[in-house]
């Protein structure tokens, strides 16, 4: 029988009626003015391109894990990287890439302990609250771009482990990570981390190059074999790469009234698909839009 | 620099403190007596065989949805899914398979136009609370070995878009699909779906198999050529393969005293690697045990 059997496309069927159509989330971004808008400076921007030529794109939070990200950054430019592979996928928890276990010397530039970033001081933010309850924190919105939890009465905020997040592998608790092996969120958001391991920014182009990568069959999801490892050709910032071959993306502006609409959208559906909106919505199905400027 | 860069891996590496062990949800799992374990009824397994050698082992859940799972049933009796194919992954949304716009007719006993099961009577259900808020929900627990959301108040139920769940693909409302098309979740939960689709079940064993598949790059995740499309060999029920050749499987009772431990550990990790439990936990980061039996 014929079944066209869409999933939430109701964006591509509309127009077989006649009624006003009713607005989607990607309606809301799709007509947005520029002035919702941000750019993100090339300097936190983490290119790293894989030998087979898939591009993962990375977004810095150094107003989350200044140190941390200062590390990177020296970690990036020293070539700490340079032989590099991802060496872990777990279905629905993360990929991991860096050296694995090498005893290669850090960078000039590199903190080797650096301190528990894990939360910032909530004042520090300017917040757009999500509006729904958050399992995890007393409050939950967005700061600068970023998902956030927060305690309005304690005064912290820490960023949150949502799909693509992007961490950095530690040892047992104090050890914090020095940021030469990191993660990304490739499944259901695993927010018990949040709080116990320092979170560094977000996968905004290319996460599907990690999250398609074969399943790792040893505990953890690590590679079995040395030969199943994914070889990365170069980790960059884009501030280091030729003018003419940087790529530059903008997010929106989560104070914007832009914004403002779009999350109202994500919490309550109502376009020709969905017959009941929940009227609410989890922070982590509320992804920021970030897109690639023209 | 050595780095053993483990994420969550506490369960790993104890022992090397003299101090006692703190319990982890696995060890709860692993711990656990056969009473807290139920059989699940062949006549509920659907079995899909990849052409590529893969397996994916899907439960059915006739309880929250009667007619879309008889109908699939009788699918799968009536041999309709034969060159049926996974045409569709999305990536952070759905993997989905069937036989794609296609004017087979249905077999013997299928309902082509069933009720929208969306919500049952919570009444008919034994609920264990979650307790912790839900964005989604009025109140969400566990229910027969299922992630459920309801109203205590207006007296529904409702199965949720957790990863790995499988619906019902449909067209625009108030069609809610016959059965022929289906999608599994393989990502951060979109439960803006539920009370808006029809669940059927969850994938148990196997969902690696759909969820590392490559991405399509159509719009929605539809694969561009025919040539990209992964044949599915069969799907069957357990109960109609041979004896020796029938998978088996049990799942954690959730009221059982076990599944009250493993919960509250899942909102309240305090094992080596954990600094800071969340006291709290997002209903689908409380994955039922399933697992195959000996």
């Amino acid at each position: 029988m014929r079944s066209w059997m869409l999933v939430a496309a109701a964006a591509l069927l509309v127009g077989a009626a006649p009624k006003p159509k009713l607005l989607t989330p990607t309606d809301i971004v799709a007509q947005s003015p520029a002035s919702a808008w941000k750019a993100i400076p090339a300097d936190d921007l983490l290119v790293m391109d894989l030998s087979n030529g898939g591009r993962i794109v990375i977004q810095l939070a150094p107003q989350f894990a200044p140190v941390h990200v200062a590390n990177m950054k020296a970690l990036a430019r020293g070539g700490y990287w340079n032989g590099a592979t991802v060496y872990r996928v777990q279905d629905n928890y993360v990929a991991q890439w860096g050296l694995n276990e090498s005893d290669k010397p850090w960078p000039k530039g590199v903190t080797a302990k650096p301190p528990a970033e894990y939360t910032r001081a909530l004042k520090e933010l300017s917040i757009k609250p999500l509006g729904s309850p958050d399992p995890y924190a007393p409050n939950a919105g967005f700061a600068d771009g970023w998902p956030v939890a927060y305690s309005a009465k304690a005064g912290w905020a820490d960023l949150v482990h949502c799909y693509a997040a992007v961490g950095v592998g530690r040892d047992l608790s104090p050890d914090t990570g020095t940021g030469g092996e990191l993660y990304a969120v490739i499944g259901h958001a695993p927010r018990q981390l949040d709080r116990n391991i320092a979170l560094v920014g977000r996968v905004i182009d290319g996460i599907d190059k990690l999250s398609a990568l074969p399943r790792g069959t040893e505990a953890l999801g690590f590679y079995k074999d040395k030969a199943q490892y994914v070889p990365i050709a170069s980790i960059r910032l884009a501030s280091d790469m030729p003018a003419s071959e940087r790529p530059s993306y903008e997010y929106m502006d989560t104070q914007s009234a832009t914004f403002a609409r779009y999350l109202h959208l994500r919490a309550n559906r109502h376009d020709d698909f969905y017959i009941r909106p929940a009227s609410g919505v989890d922070l982590c199905n509320v992804q920021v839009p970030v897109r690639k400027k023209a």
